[in-house]
């Protein structure tokens, strides 16, 4: 870019997020006062962030409301995944809507009347798959959390840092491909502790169970402390 | 968004995306003036194309002069691992320049000079690793190739299909995983036809090896029609 598109460019996105953050603030508003936890789950297209949820909501249903909001460029698949389990699910597809390469505030807070915020304890956000812009737009979340496949490699929290950043939680998934990987793990909890030292990390399978049990004992305790639910 | 936040949001970004094709114009003229083929590889973090390119360019290095453009939002690891295949790299990373979710093609007409157009017939730009924002972004670029994951999912190019449709070439990487994964091969061919039944489907493990003969014919073809340089 040129000095003067680069500026313009900046203070367009400065505008664009500032618009957001004011909504973002709404839905902020509208959780507290409905007493519903919400988490943003962010990755890459392929993560397993609909296969961790598809692992996950069984093991809570029992004990929390929960709804799910879907993002997605492009069809209703994820959301028919989820209204399999028989939770309230809403499907956000973007493409109609310009594209966008992430979730805003506003088609949250659009969603939340379709899904009956009074009926809830907890929603999970499930975000456009894309490990860049989702981090940029808050949503008004409680939490946020990053799904990483480790097939994806050791590197990635340096080369997309702001994710990892932003996240209160990082799932490291897909840990049953490992004996066929070439990933060093070692190398990979270092980096995400370079980027965010403050991040608590889970290894878990999504598909093969393990250490989702640590994953959902997180959220229980989350929705818990914040909500007062008997759970 | 609210109807006048998205007329006036859609409305910006055709301003930039129209800056942005002058700019993929004036290096769609260098790269023909300069006789060099650009190829412009796009994908998800991990998908494994800077592996690819590893895989690729010592198949190649004897038959044509190669140069790459590294994109990522931060750290030059990837240049790192181009320059020990002893050809000329530059890397560019968006995140000094406002955190950018894609390249553009100002950015690589910068990274142009420190390349040496004349001295190269083929250039790879790779992309930051993103499935969703790179293919709005004309670079100047001869084609289009898309780096899939077969650990990413059947689904994929249903639900981001602007970078398929976008896609002269369709890799779909990591086979060597096939047996561990419970992927449905058929079913992701079929998603790709139905997304774009003109782009050609290659399947290969730029680790493992396989397929990437196909590939690299693939390009060799590519650039001797463009070129006329004797391959």
């Amino acid at each position: 870019m040129h000095p003067a598109a680069k500026h313009n460019r900046i203070g367009i996105e400065e505008k664009i997020l500032g618009a957001n953050d004011r909504e973002a603030a709404n839905n902020r508003r509208l959780f507290a006062a409905a007493e519903v936890y919400v988490i943003d789950l962010m990755g890459s297209p392929g993560a397993g962030k609909t296969a961790l949820l598809e692992a996950t909501i069984p093991l809570l249903a029992s004990q929390m409301r929960i709804g799910v909001v879907e993002g997605d460029m492009a069809t209703s698949r994820d959301a028919e995944r989820i209204a399999a389990l028989g939770v309230p699910v809403v499907q956000i597809t973007t493409e109609p809507l310009g594209g966008a390469c992430h979730l805003e505030a506003a088609m949250v807070g659009r969603a939340l009347d379709r899904l009956g915020l009074d009926e809830l304890d907890l929603i999970f956000v499930e975000n456009v798959g894309n490990l860049v812009c989702p981090a940029e737009f808050d949503l008004g979340q409680n939490a946020r959390a990053v799904v990483l496949s480790v097939a994806d490699g050791e590197d990635k929290p340096l080369k997309y840092p702001l994710a990892f950043r932003e996240a209160d939680l990082v799932l490291l998934n897909k840990m049953d491909l490992l004996p066929h990987l070439s990933v060093d793990m070692a190398a990979l909890r270092e980096n995400l502790k370079q980027v965010n030292g403050q991040t608590r990390r889970i290894e878990l399978s999504a598909v093969g169970g393990t250490g989702v049990g640590a994953w959902t004992s997180w959220v229980r305790q989350a929705v818990e402390r914040f909500c007062m639910v008997k759970v």
